[in-house]
């Protein structure tokens, strides 16, 4: 195996370059055409592989992948989910290189979706066209569901599974859209938190005004936004929402010390972000904070005259990104009610307040004493020499939920990842050695399945 | 005169729809050109009506234009200023007609810059055009002053007038570029605000990150922002900035009866801007917010992500653009300083400020019983059959105090806009009729001062 690697890593690599140059960014309209792009790509990739059945399913988004190859009877079936969807570009002036000119610098590529999910998605696919090469056959059956919504929360991806149960069933699904702890500490990841998302806006007056002449003496709704955003965090960090906590579970010791077998290096950390200090929910540690407890972000905040120079106005709207991490048994759907009413028990007089809900998805957690998870630490263990650490991720993949309990299989969170691949942000990269070595163990997976 | 102004109404309207379609947006760098263009059609302006030894005078940023017309020896000289910059346009979506092409609505002329400043200034060149027109000669001697950078607080006029006191020696300054107390009540504003401007930015770590992998665990940059501005005001809409209101005059009871002279209706307004309540510093009136109080306002906000749909990253960067409006002995560079240092004393763990100052201009008050401006008050008496009113406004002409003080000389503002006519503001507009009556008001003056 590693020879026919050897073989065919730079011919795999030039096919990601492809992958990588195609701007499937499903968040904006304006990409709605690459998304189709990188649909077929995909299909395109899964056929030349060998896969069958090979399908292009519309929905009323963004199209699905699904490919099978089922020819092993009594053997396993493994289904495979990846998205091969990105996160927009912005900000591009911090990018070294453009986000869709995949570039090798370092051993690493650089590219948007290098690392969350197109390397990762498509070392799978390599990994089965690699054990076709080798023996020309699979030691298990394998499904592909590929879907291009992972980054706007999957809204058809759910149904779509609900309603083809039969298709899809398996005995574990494996998911490669996670992260190492570290270089050379591979882990599964055991919990993903929930996740919600909204945008309120701001309205004052009926137009922007001059600050000369109404300036101090009628509502400003930046002034209006930032005292309601102010209201949504005591000054602790805790997050001041009334019922938020609801379902949060016990921090108990037990928790606290599974949670602290995760390595953590402040220090590092804040020198590698140019941090002076860290902050968060007091006493929480850092990898309480990203695992095991919710979370309220403003992901971003617009409003007023935002170009050059200045303009000397009371603006009359403006609006704010939001968006929270849910734990164990939270419910999405009341803890944003419960943010819109405290939005409107928060309004200064004069400003109106409207809310739009994003996504909603259940936090989920996994376990680890599962033999088909234990097989793929076995896996790792074999291909990077140390056996994978069962981390509480602070992300969220809403359909890892809906998997789970739809399908009623296991659900393996394989990940090839770094947490420093920058993913969500600019310069994403993805580390060549690990695409190398995450086919290895995609194989390898299989394998051991096979052979049980 | 009345049926001279008949006789070339429509030409003179056309003409101004000329003026009003260069995009003369001095805080767009972009615009330079446009600006350049506003400047050379003030020039051939007052060269066709018959100024003399026009001058298109460049500076460091934008060109002065000046114009002189000196025959009629013992006679008192009159500067006229006034600005052909505008500006910008947006939020451009909400124009009804694009704010470049003039349109006649319901007796008045739509545009950006309609009412603020060039149909203002217009009105002036025009006046002069008629009196020539009737007589041949002007009543007085006449000087011009134009500048194209007003709405970037003229940062090259002032030093130009401590350049040219000989050159710019007069007995009257007088500026069109302020409002009536409403439709059919004139005013000569006797008090303005002074002004000072800046930008906040608040940077965390030293990219965005993602917030299922952050989130909570580090400082976000919107809410670090969000956390400073709040801190501006007190909950009573004071500003809570130490030593911001050292140099405001006391509220005395006299100030208190001078101020409620002007009527407002506060139902009335807030009925036109749709709001269910005004806002401000808590035992003041709205006409003592806008005119003789100071102000802080947030014209602006920006950071992390703002494109369709959502993007969960905790943004590193955020931020604002911030105006206050002075009054009285208030120093803008001590102030300006007690804000930094406000906003740095405020800012959360993690965080790092700057600020970066934009403007500043120093309040200046104006003696209504000055025989200068009881002439115009007499011109205005004429024309519209009403005395004017003396209020203090609440905007900035920073250069009107640099005029006042290095000039030595009274400062008229003959203001012919209405408060309603959405300068700074999509869909601003002059009304036709003040167009009009501006050109008898200001030929009218003229004629009185060369009879005295």
């Amino acid at each position: 195996m590693k020879e026919l690697i050897q073989l065919h890593k730079d011919e795999f690599i030039e096919q990601l370059k492809r992958f990588l140059s195609i701007p499937s960014i499903s968040s904006l309209s304006a990409h709605k055409g690459d998304v189709v792009k990188g649909a077929e790509w995909v299909a395109d990739a899964l056929k030349e592989t060998g896969m069958e059945h090979v399908e292009i399913i519309e929905t009323k988004g963004h199209p699905i992948v699904y490919a099978d190859w089922i020819h092993t009877e009594g053997k396993p079936t493994v289904l495979v989910y990846g998205h091969y969807d990105v996160q927009p570009e912005d900000p591009l002036d911090l990018w070294e290189t453009p986000p869709f000119e995949p570039t090798i610098r370092d051993g690493k590529i650089f590219a948007r979706g290098a690392t969350d999910d197109k390397g990762q998605l498509f070392l799978h696919i390599k990994a089965l066209d690699l054990l076709l090469k080798e023996n020309g056959e699979l030691p298990v059956n394998v499904k592909f569901c590929i879907e291009g919504e992972e980054e706007i929360a999957s809204p058809n991806l759910g149904p779509f599974i609900n309603e083809n149960q039969e298709k899809l069933v398996c005995d574990a699904v494996v998911i490669s859209d996670t992260s190492f702890i570290e270089k050379g500490q591979p882990a599964i990841c055991t919990s993903l938190r929930g996740a919600l998302a909204m945008e309120v806006t701001v309205k004052t007056a009926n137009t922007d005004l001059h600050s000369g002449t109404y300036g101090g003496a009628i509502p400003n709704s930046i002034h209006a936004l930032v005292h309601i955003l102010e209201s949504l965090h005591h000054e602790n960090g805790e997050i001041a929402v009334d019922g938020f906590y609801k379902g949060v579970p016990e921090v108990t010791e037990e928790l606290r010390g599974e949670v602290a077998q995760i390595p953590f290096d402040e220090e590092k950390t804040k020198r590698e972000l140019d941090l002076d200090a860290l902050f968060g929910e007091e006493g929480f540690t850092f990898q309480e904070r990203v695992g095991i407890r919710p979370t309220l972000e403003i992901n971003g905040i617009t409003g007023g005259f935002q170009g050059e120079g200045l303009k000397t106005i009371v603006p009359s709207k403006a609006s704010a990104k939001i968006s929270c991490r849910l734990v164990g048994e939270q419910n999405p759907q009341a803890i944003y009610e419960a943010i819109e009413q405290h939005m409107e028990a928060h309004k200064p007089a004069g400003a109106k307040v409207e809310v739009q809900q994003y996504i909603q998805a259940n936090p989920v957690a996994l376990d680890s004493r599962n033999p088909m998870i234990q097989t793929a630490a076995d896996a790792y263990e074999e291909v990077y020499g140390v056996r994978p650490l069962f981390p509480k991720e602070g992300g969220s993949i809403p359909i890892v939920e809906v998997f789970s309990r739809v399908l009623d299989a296991p659900v393996v969170l394989m990940g090839f990842g770094l947490p420093s691949e920058n993913l969500h942000a600019p310069n994403e990269h993805f580390h060549i050695e690990n695409f190398v070595k995450g086919m290895e163990t995609a194989a390898s997976y299989l394998k051991k399945l096979g052979n049980q």
